[in-house]
């Protein structure tokens, strides 16, 4: 079956939307077909062929674009974008993105009818939002003049606004995106088949999937448990009660399974369950600029005491432990660094600058004992700058086995270090508990690659 | 016993430290103690008496400054402290608080012996940031030109990190704080002293405690119970773990107990446990906010799909119940608003304005069935403008008794609605989870009053 490379990375698309027409309930108005009109003419590199079905003459522009695009986007109500999928089809158009919901089943019948005959492949129906390509400036979202950076994350979503909200997150945590695509209703191409492309895909090195059923769980174990032997993949899973499952399945038409079976595939493939969008994000950045860590001894390394008790604290509550330093380690520190209480989680007083941090560190990362480091660095309440940050990514960079992730915890003193860090390899979160969570997943993922 | 009401509503102060001495490693430095000047000059309502140890003639001062002060704040090294505590009881002062730590037994016998032979109260020593009230000014933080905005969360917290971080993020936050007081190694005043005067301070409506151990444990309980009828308390516990407790012994010398014998104690006196500093904070706004929740039943309003199955998980998960409304409930709903279903999470669809918001909103806090509302309004993905968030207080105000939470998910959208609701009595969290925590905590402090 052809591969849905098209719907990241055609040449040109057509856009057919309408300025008149708009369901009563839902995704395809006026407004909205302008919002991504907008997008693609600003920032796709391709050309965009828009038309109006609202407006006279569009068959005769229709053919012209249909035989020069690689992608047709249908913002339209449910008949209307079956009779242009049709004519799109017959002129030669092989990938389609469905926008709006609220397809009958008949309407899903004669959706899987064409797709047979003309051996196309449909996104959607329901994708709301549909795909977004970094590389290429593709954005067929209706988040008007919202683009996030280029990076390395790869999103699947089956909800509309839990995408929504991941982009706008990206956007403004400036957390770099490869591709993001809106499966919707999964009618054809589905988790399986995207994981497939973005495990393949040289720009993603992280895939995040937010799902609230699966409809083919074989071929998705299958898919699932190749890919992560080449790169993580993250799930958050919406419906994970009884309740809510139950209307998941409305939302989205999923089948929707119970969710210790998911539970089960998922643990099974080596894909990494998180609890919350924070979470997600939280670790997608972290396993996409750090190693996996290939143990659980964790060391904390702090210039505060209370703050390192609380990682303490949320390093055993995740599962993973407080590294045993060496004595050789300790005495080196305690020597070297008069004043440093080297049991971890270490202390390295409220008058630590760049200089200890470094020193400490690189001692800390050559332990055999040690497997990830969390830093801590607060600025209010000790002698620490900003600019003194800048030894942690160096410090990390000579030991690229071991992962390392730092806490300027707090408001003020966490903006202050991300200015420093930002760009840096090195993820930042504002409290230990967050950043306990990202060590957790690159752990996982350490476990799930030694595993393979 | 004398109470700690002078750490706080001191009409003057005399602050003595020196602008040429340092402890090796610690607190006292020349840096801090002109930063503390800076803050009590910069914000302080009364009259505080800068005592430079440095420098000569200090002795002539100090017998007009201590004449006319209530409370002395020391930054010294132990030995100076002690000396300089010693002359200033003898001078008439009643209330002292040691900024530094580092003393030795001996020195904390010497303290113990003073404070017996003059009635004094003493905070700390290693109280690193001593006190501040939002009422008066007075600010002993070293964290210069830092001041919380003035409101009604009163914070008492052992550990000078995890106190700075919660300042910071209060100030970044604008989460309005009445007192906050560092109580260090608690060699006299405790958190039950200082229990008892902010459950007796009008200012104060919640109270936050990080506590790493507790050495009155009776007493904590006794007053912690008393407090409970008439406020909230919420607690977040650092070395819960037997790894991490044995750290927290030495880093403020607390006798600590099982993490089992404290979850006891907190439960019996009513004492709500958050497990991070974000929900700690989290929770105190809510419950700053929003009245307690008289039962388990959460009903979710949304113009989004996915999210509102997030937050339906979270609610179960969390230990509460989706609200069934009743049959009238959602008949009233779905003809008022065609197009809108009305089973709980309740979607009010992507194209849902204030109107909507409303006059659902409105109908669902008059079912008896729903104890609480989470709402949730995304911008990106819909219809929905910041400005119509403002029906949430207007429907919320109309029903006291029920709770009202919302969640404008994402990172532009949520400070976007944030600059509309900020002032206001809704509490706001950028994910379902962290909101439906808030609603966890209105709903433990509904069952401690309901006990009493």
């Amino acid at each position: 079956m052809r591969d849905p490379k098209a719907i990241f990375e055609p040449r040109n698309v057509v856009l057919i939307g309408s300025s008149a027409l708009a369901e009563e309930f839902g995704m395809a108005s006026p407004q909205l077909f302008e919002n991504v009109a907008f997008n693609m003419k600003k920032f796709f590199k391709g050309k965009t062929f828009i038309l109006d079905a609202g407006k006279g003459r569009v068959t005769r522009n229709l053919a012209e674009a249909c035989r020069r695009s690689q992608l047709a986007v249908i913002a339209l109500p449910p008949r209307k974008s079956i009779s242009f999928l049709e004519k799109g089809a017959a002129l030669g158009v092989k990938t389609f993105v469905l926008i709006a919901g609220g397809y009958s089943d008949k309407q899903r019948s004669k959706l899987l009818e064409l797709k047979a005959k003309y051996g196309i492949r449909i996104l959607g129906p329901n994708s709301i939002m549909g795909v977004l390509n970094t590389a290429n400036g593709l954005n067929t979202t209706f988040a008007r003049d919202t683009m996030p950076n280029r990076g390395n994350i790869g999103v699947v979503c089956q909800s509309g606004g839990v995408g929504a909200s991941l982009l706008d997150w990206a956007c403004f945590n400036k957390i770099g995106i490869s591709k993001l695509a809106f499966v919707g209703d999964k009618i054809d191409i589905d988790d399986a088949d995207l994981l497939r492309y973005l495990g393949d895909d040289k720009d993603t090195k992280v895939i995040c999937l937010y799902i609230e059923g699966v409809k083919r769980g074989d071929v998705f174990l299958k898919v699932a448990s190749r890919v992560v032997e080449k790169k993580p993949i993250l799930v958050l899973k919406g419906g994970a009660t009884e309740e809510s499952a139950q209307r998941a399945k409305s939302h989205t038409a999923s089948i929707v399974g119970s969710d210790e079976v998911f539970d089960a595939v998922f643990k099974k493939a080596g894909v990494i369950r998180v609890g919350d969008i924070e979470e997600l994000m939280g670790s997608a950045v972290a396993l996409s600029k750090q190693p996996p860590m290939l143990g659980d001894n964790v060391a904390v390394v702090s210039n505060v005491g209370g703050p390192s008790i609380l990682a303490a604290d949320a390093v055993v509550r995740h599962g993973l432990k407080l590294a045993l330093l060496s004595e050789k380690t300790r005495a080196k520190i305690e020597e070297r660094f008069s004043g440093v209480d080297a049991t971890n989680p270490i202390d390295l007083v409220a008058d630590a600058r760049g200089d200890r941090y470094s020193g400490v560190l690189r001692l800390v990362l050559a332990d055999h004992g040690v497997d990830g480091v969390l830093v801590i660095n607060m600025l209010k309440s000790t002698f620490f700058e900003p600019k003194d940050a800048e030894v942690i990514p160096k410090a990390a960079a000579r030991y690229p086995d071991k992962p390392v992730v730092d806490v300027p915890m707090g408001g003020e003193d966490f903006s202050l270090v991300q200015a420093v860090l930002g760009p840096s390899r090195i993820p930042l979160y504002d409290i230990p508990e967050k950043a306990v969570k990202a060590l957790k997943a690159l752990r996982s993922y350490g476990a799930a690659v030694a595993r393979h």
